[in-house]
């Protein structure tokens, strides 16, 4: 039985000031065109205002009540967090029972704590150590002497390979591949002789990383993920990358070799950045745009390559004026032969 | 033993007009450049015309005879269709048995049909649904209460991770992932907190997704994706996007959160849509563009942003012709300056 | 225990000058600022000579003895090439135990070498041969008739789909998808029908493969990948491409279908190239660069689409300069009409 609560042990639950509203019991969260009079729904992007004067919804969270006037709404600063609340309230998190699954090949070496799960065709190879709580999804699979901290959620078919270490509740969604070989390769008469990559990846406590990541570990030394970052679906992270804390990455960013991004980078999708640079803290690179040079703190690039965005803004607008730029100069050259003609005829 | 048809037959069976040939035999289809006198082969590229004139096939599927004067060919309206008939015919799919391998895991309370077949190292969740004919893959992961509909294809170690829904007839490539969470967190004080993705993923029937995929569940409610839409390889389609039926998104796709695509739409590859977008009905989006506004029914857009084709190309021109507009400007310049000269020189 | 070496035995076995040095002994091979007393570490980019000057290693690899005077360096004509020599020396791989683990499903009808290692939870499926000494990783999937060479390493959770053909001593990263189908359909009414893809994919000798990497088969005949070639993590490789030996695909570059790639090319990240292309020897093509037409032979190509590099260069430079070229023709704008007032004025 999922669980209920009337709209004002929901407002003090979530901390939230009730406006409105009456004894509606709530029964779950759903978005604003599906909610019923027993859920609860959220506001917290503009375009959806509409929808929301709309919604059947018991409540709305919003950020302010002037929004919706005259209707039941939860008010909180942060609505979006507030809904994060509201849903572990109302779908808390199924957890699998402790411990191994008989189908899992577990090494006889390896140290698994006894609150840890260990999934159904799950492999742990010798001298793992996996911490309190953690979930190795089914099909996934631990190299030797792979380190997990306490309460992680490896989703299905992770692979971490060997040596890497993985810190407290970081979440690997399926299909991870964290330790694959960096790209190197040095090159003599035309034959590409693999060197070895004989680092290591580590991600801090809270890392997030999405479906079919892939984080290569460093030829020498680590490539390191720092506390708090999230990484989306499908992105790249070469070897001996660091990256710093509380770092979003958004799906298909790819970023090369022994480049450095700061505390709080933000990377829009499909961005890319080349190798041996620095990003620094707080710098927000656009949707596809192409690094190629140091980005200071704080400071927001696009393009490709990327620039400061209000460079970019303002060349884009003047590519979209080439053909005015080119009218003007057409208009220029008959008032000059114009004038010209003139000039020579009234000169005589 | 591989099937073998005389050409008349090979007409018959695909609808198809036999133009000039004889008693030849075939017994496999092949390309241009290897196929021999027991082959059929097809011309659906005018680039590939010298080819098909060299080709020692048995006879050609075209749609016009008279590219291939004096050859045995079989014409037919849509010769890539009719491809599509003759190497179902040649080459048969083999069906894995039904029923379940030994070494799978399937929890008791999975609801499989009789003539489903569950594959080596599969994962069944609890509560799942499995259609008639289905096919499970090896290694594959299927978690709780998900459903698959009747005739589905699952290559080797694909994820359907809990809840999720999968229409009749879906092909899903080997490492696609669905049901990840989506990537949304609500940032207080520089620490990203996971919002719940609490919703799930719909495939309607007939979808087909390519190798390594990646489809996120929903925050709320589903991202679903329509009959008959078929999707390249890594592309990755983000949490509440709904996309129409028939549409295909080409490899490296990458599709943010909440954005609808209607029906018929192309995506080129590598091409990128922003959040809370609608593209509308038929609309084409060239490779590597990136959308960000919404598009029109119908519009073909291209570039970064994407705009209409047409006002690509013309300012793509112009960039390429900059050189010259400076050219035209120091003329102007030059001319100013000596018509200045003279003006003064003769005014006086 | 791991090896050790002196400097002098170190030089030797790395072909190496020793210029300074005593009888320090190397234990291993770290970064110039991770480095202590007993180890190698290497400069191989002139960014790092700083760090190089105040490392505390027993040696530095590189290339000039000259850049580092007065300190223990091993000079060798290609250091990274020799680093790959010193870090084979210092870290040797751990050979799995041959054998196929007893979690493995291998059918009887396959072909394994004796010296061959299949990992747990691993399936090779009907027919499948590979080779001496080649390393199955745990919970990979050979499906069937797929062939393997000797000396290969397949990490954990690779898919080689039936029939396709891996040469001798190739590397493949944990999620590589050898063999998903090609994105062939044939639409008639609004329909997609799938093209049934019946070809194979080969990789020859010494091929690499990154991480999450997708080779699709071939519609008819085969997808290539030719020796040496080395391709890293989350690439996409479409039906009946062929690619040439010793290229260089960094990560996530895409290739349409039946585009050629020739010998030693490079295709720098997030680039792709359309389908039916021919990109010629020893070519380039840029970062994030989109390859719409044919490349000649030593090409290097940049841009949307991809130009000359020299070409792009130039666009590029325009494209910043485009603000004062505005300014130029305004200035214009502004003489013109005072010399028309003028010379209207002086006219009369």
């Amino acid at each position: 039985m999922s669980p209920a609560f009337n709209l004002l042990e929901l407002a003090i639950r979530l901390g939230a000031r009730l406006v409105g509203g009456d004894d509606a019991v709530v029964r779950g969260v759903r978005p604003l065109d599906e909610a019923g009079p027993s859920d609860l729904s959220f506001l917290h992007n503009a375009r959806y205002l509409v929808q929301a004067r709309e919604s059947r919804a018991a409540a709305i969270l919003l950020d302010d009540a002037e929004l919706l006037p005259g209707r039941p709404v939860l008010v909180t600063p942060n609505p979006y967090r507030s809904l994060a609340a509201a849903l572990e309230l109302f779908y808390p998190v199924p957890q699998p029972p402790a411990g191994i699954h008989p189908s899992a090949v577990v090494d006889p070496s390896a140290v698994i704590h006894g609150s840890a799960s260990i999934g159904p065709q799950a492999v742990v190879g010798a001298g793992c150590r996996i911490g309190a709580g953690s979930v190795i999804g089914a099909g996934s699979v631990l190299g030797s002497d792979a380190v997990l901290g306490d309460g992680c959620l490896l989703h299905p078919r992770v692979v971490v390979e060997d040596r890497c270490r993985v810190g407290d509740r970081c979440v690997l969604h399926a299909g991870v591949v964290i330790g694959s070989d960096g790209f190197g390769f040095a090159t003599s008469d035309g034959i590409h002789h693999k060197v070895p990559q004989v680092g290591i990846v580590v991600l801090e406590d809270d890392v997030e990383l999405g479906a079919n990541v892939c984080v290569d570990r460093a030829t020498l030394g680590e490539t390191r993920i720092g506390r708090g970052t999230k990484v989306d679906n499908l992105v790249q992270i070469a070897h001996n990358v660091h990256i710093g804390e509380g770092t979003l990455l958004v799906a298909q960013v790819g970023i090369s070799g022994s480049t450095r991004l700061g505390h709080h980078v933000i990377m829009a999708g499909q961005s890319g950045a080349a190798g041996h640079l620095t990003i620094g803290d707080g710098a927000i690179v656009g949707a596809k745009s192409a690094v190629i040079k140091d980005v200071p703190d704080g400071q927001f690039v696009t393009g490709y390559p990327a620039v400061p965005h209000r460079e970019w803004l303002r060349a884009s607008a003047g590519v979209r004026r080439l053909d005015r730029l080119g009218q003007r100069i057409a208009l220029l050259e008959k008032r000059i032969s114009e004038l010209t003609a003139g000039t020579i005829g009234g000169g005589r």
